[in-house]
């Protein structure tokens, strides 16, 4: 079996170097266009005006323009006539400053004695109400030094300016070229017919907007399979077309088969075709990107997952788009955050930890996704990136550190942060409050109840889910308040109650009719992890029935979310696990109902006043919620928004 | 003469809730559009994902798949031997998991002994080096609320969680109407034909991409006269078009004639033919905003200064076509600033001041630029925006505000800051700074030399330019620096030397024939402010040639720049001024020379080894930034560089 190897892994800073140092002649052409059409295009050249705004000196008010010396020794008592036409002319706002005038008396300060006289009860210093010439432009005055980027305002300033054409350099015309054998492209899928071992191509489309947003173009070209000749006769093609003055592409990028694997043909092509100078970055994700050239068209193997293909592009292809346009690349904001628990990192790897933005007590507290390459989730679900230099082992708590941020600050600052136990309808809430309030928005991350808890505990969140079960007495949550949050105000609001239970394979094949169950050895198992409030209902209805834990297969395998249970479920791993029949419903799977819990949210004093969270205690209790609650099945909303413990 | 009134000033806060009141209902159509096309639009529905990512056990690596308990018992010494096609099959990256297998081991951690066997050193655990179906996305779940706005990333998402089509909310389109008989095409102009009170039309450019940044789609309607029935019957026929489903236009915004002048029919215009909500905001600039209905279309007055333009879109249009797609807008980034100076502001108005931001000392320090709402060059030299409520007088320089961003934060910290006297060479360095080092910026605020020393006192910038000349000794700059920031350590840098002379009338139709000519009685002169270098030299040349002030006519008018003084020579406001010789040539005026003087930057030691002032003073030593400054006229560079003061 022939593989490939990362014969010589470089560091991000050392790659970045090298790719910049390979290209750094590369320098799109200059185009001339018109400035009415140049929104978002980079200068190429400074621009000096060359009109004078206004050209003219101008009326800036409505009245009579007249020489100021004119007006001198006008008083209330012994007001001044002036004659029109010889001493005082009618102007409006804007308009030319008749010869041998200099000021300008507003209309509401004349009075009008006839058609050809006025009087004045007031004198006006020079150039009173003038708009003088030059006042906003002077001719020959830089507007715009070269890499400025044209916006709106900038337009006004060049057409005013009388600049009606601007030298810019041409925008970079990228060729994506999808490869896997693996890949459907999304108008060919019928939802039914996307097979095991099918994925749906997207990589195309994400990174061909990032293009855009570095201001280039896309090109996208037919999905290859994993075939060597093949993709290196579109390569060498696409490259040969890039010579020369009207070159079709700037760079071309392959997606997928960036790896050292026997499939994976990105090296092989650029190698053999011209020459690669980086295979490797010690970075996570991202680690198996490539780039080289064929003749002169920088051409780069960008990974197939998702998040490494992302930042792949923008730490190598993005940066030399914005290189070769002579163009200063945008840098995304900084904040300081802290961790809301300890991250560690892999030494000898640039680390890109994706996480989720909370703005709790004024401080940003930072919370780590998944980090799979593979899950793009990771990625539209983040608020911010935290990279972790490849000599740290990673950052405790008590740290702080810069996250680049991927939302606005203000969108960060008003969202309701809630950690916990996971429901389903949390997801209604996240869509209802920004159908009621576009204000405020929902971020939840899934610790269990326990988790969120002490996240309340630490002060890194505005409320907790939480449906933990007091088996002294039955009762939900107020015994784990007082016992784990002692001292914390907080208040206790219902937000659902739900169906819990053994959720099963459709049809039951198994026959599998409650706990019981669970002894039989033909019978596997997934648990939720310790701390979640279904572990706990679990091990309570387990001692109730006189189960111990080793008698069930799976007890020690745990996962975090009621859907990640089911999704086991329904792909066969294992045969049963307990969780909300929302879960079961979802993905049409059968049930066995165990018990109805009660599912609250809780929350400190200190935020329950604050308008986000009044504005989501508002949606809750809409009939809009509640029906669209019951329309997952599964749940009640009887005692959906009451108070069950006031601070 | 018949005078519209503005009747009902509003506050800008009452005045946005008398538009969002009337136009609440307003909502546009959602249509579905393909998910790949979908870029930059806004969700209409929550998205939910109909397809599992991955959707089946994936190999995440390389190498063989097992069953993970068919692992356990390997170890170095004693490695377990697998059977190919039976314990173990060979898989790639992506590859679906066979059947009955749950764990990966790596090609690299596999002995291989011949076609049929491999041997293992160590277990695996299950679903070791598995992506197990669901990891990414779990169908049914909710992918993104409605109101969000499509990135890349989303697009990503979308695909992969089976979403190819999505509801969005229709692009509002927007008709912008240009009025004003002052008006020209761009088109139609050669500079040359440019006629003292023409104005070139650039405010339906600037809307127009302020629209699309809102969100919405513009047409630009052919530019009108000053005629209420042309006006009217466009305005008309647009709003009949509106109606229905197949609309064509979803706001209208008529430019100019928004104020209460005779020749101002926006007003008439929209109260005869609907409604008008509200005419006059007290804010400035775009105190003569107006808005209210034709049919059911929302019809905009908006003034035609560029400045009042773009803060009356900002504050009424540009909300409103975000509130008609359920778009939350996106907000400007805020730092707290403060002032260099005290900023007055009248009682009664909120104002909104343009004002450049520098990083001096890690505080941010706010320079206000000129007010003029005719100046869209305020707008395009602004770094940010402070709001002065209406009931506030101003702030005093102790005091810190808020400042909305205008640039990304990243460039205001990169940005060079300096003031002091205006030399034209500082254009020339901010362009080829940019040429050289796109990292960093200059930002220059022309202040006057003395004005220049104050602000190092002050320590709100980097690094001031000066031009005084000692009477005493003749030398520049030295006497005053220990004079005035004695205790400063600082760095003085020679950056041109420079002609000043009397700039006069193309083909002097005066016969002046030096600063002796000043005192005749037909010729009129033009001062620089108190405090400017050129104000001090003329002070002590008059000195020498025992010339009083009060025998120079003007001598008490003052300008802040060389360039307004040659602009007023150019408009024939007055006979001549004293100012440097790259002004007269850049406006092909005339020149006398009086003396060849020193331009130096004084720098203060804790900045002089900055990146940023070396990245500057490489600069200026080039020999590029030399011919460049040689190209204007009036300058030498033999001193150019040179330090002349070590701190």
């Amino acid at each position: 079996m022939k593989r490939n190897v990362f014969l010589d892994m470089q560091s991000l800073e050392r790659a970045k170097k090298i790719l910049f140092d390979n290209f750094k002649d590369l320098i799109l052409p200059i185009e001339t266009i018109n400035s009415v059409e140049s929104f978002a295009r980079v200068l190429a050249e400074p621009v000096f005006a060359t009109t004078s705004s206004p050209n003219f000196h101008a009326a800036a008010m409505d009245g009579v323009a007249v020489d100021a010396k004119s007006s001198f020794g006008a008083n209330p008592d012994t007001p001044k006539n002036l004659v029109i036409g010889q001493d005082a002319f009618w102007v409006n706002t804007g308009h030319v400053m008749p010869e041998n005038t200099n000021a300008v008396i507003m209309i509401e300060n004349l009075n009008i004695i006839d058609d050809n006289n006025i009087e004045i009860e007031n004198p006006v210093f020079p150039w009173y109400h003038v708009r003088k010439m030059g006042e906003d432009i002077v001719a020959t005055e830089l507007l715009f030094p070269r890499g400025h980027k044209v916006d709106a305002y900038s337009m006004g300033a060049l057409l005013s300016g009388g600049i009606f054409k601007v030298k810019v350099h041409k925008r970079p015309n990228v060729l994506i070229i999808p490869t896997g054998s693996e890949l459907k492209q999304w108008e060919n899928i019928g939802i039914k017919t996307l097979e095991p071992g099918d994925v749906i191509e997207s990589n195309s489309t994400v990174l061909g907007h990032l293009c855009k947003k570095f201001g280039a173009d896309f090109t996208t070209h037919a999905m290859l399979k994993d075939d060597l000749d093949t993709i290196k006769n579109v390569v060498e093609k696409a490259a040969v077309n890039s010579q020369g003055n009207d070159a079709q592409y700037d760079m071309i990028m392959i997606i997928g088969g960036s790896s050292a694997g026997s499939m994976d043909f990105a090296k092989p092509v650029i190698s053999e075709l011209g020459e690669v100078f980086v295979h490797g970055v010690t970075m996570m994700p991202g680690k198996p990107v490539l780039f080289g050239k064929v003749y002169n068209t920088p051409v780069f193997g960008i990974p197939g997952y998702p998040v490494s293909a992302i930042v792949a592009f923008e730490q190598f292809a993005g940066p030399l788009l914005s290189e070769m346009q002579k163009f200063r690349e945008e840098k995304r904001d900084i904040v300081q955050v802290k961790p809301s628990r300890k991250i560690t990192s892999k030494l000898g790897q640039e680390e890109f930890i994706r996480v989720k933005i909370g703005s709790v007590d004024d401080k940003f507290i930072a919370s780590q996704l998944p980090r799979g390459s593979g899950s793009i989730t990771t990625l539209t679900e983040a608020d911010g990136i935290i990279r972790i230099p490849s000599n740290s082992e990673g950052i405790i708590e008590t740290e702080e550190i810069d996250a680049e941020l991927l939302k606005p600050i203000d969108e960060i600052e008003k969202t309701i942060v809630i950690t916990g136990s996971h429901d389903n309808t949390l997801d209604i809430l996240t869509d209802q409050i920004r159908k009621d309030n576009r204000d405020f928005s929902i971020s939840s991350s899934h610790v269990g109840s326990m988790g969120g808890l002490m996240a309340i505990k630490k002060g890194v969140c505005h409320m907790a889910g939480a449906h933990l079960l007091d088996p002294e007495d039955g009762t939900y949550n107020i015994s784990y308040i007082k016992k784990y949050l002692a001292g914390e105000k907080v208040w206790l609001v219902n937000l659902v109650m739900r169906d819990q239970g053994l959720i099963i394979a459709r049809d039951n094949p198994k026959k599998i009719t409650g706990l019981e169950s669970l002894t039989r050895k033909d019978i596997t198992f997934i648990n939720r992890q310790s701390g979640a409030g279904t572990r706990i209902l679990l091990d309570y209805k387990l001692n109730q029935l006189n189960i111990t834990s080793d008698e069930i297969t799976g007890y020690e395998n745990e996962e975090y979310t009621h859907m990640s249970v089911a999704v086991d479920v329904l792909s066969g791993r294992t045969d049963t696990g307990l969780g909300i029949n929302a879960a079961a419903i979802a993905l049409n799977l059968d049930f066995i109902p165990v018990i109805t819990e009660e599912y609250d949210l809780v929350i400190p004093d200190r935020f329950f006043n604050t308008d986000k969270v009044q504005a989501l205690l508002e949606t809750i209790k809409t009939r809009k919620f509640k029906e669209r609650v019951l329309a997952l099945g599964g749940y009640s909303t009887e005692k959906t928004g009451r108070v069950l413990l006031g601070a």
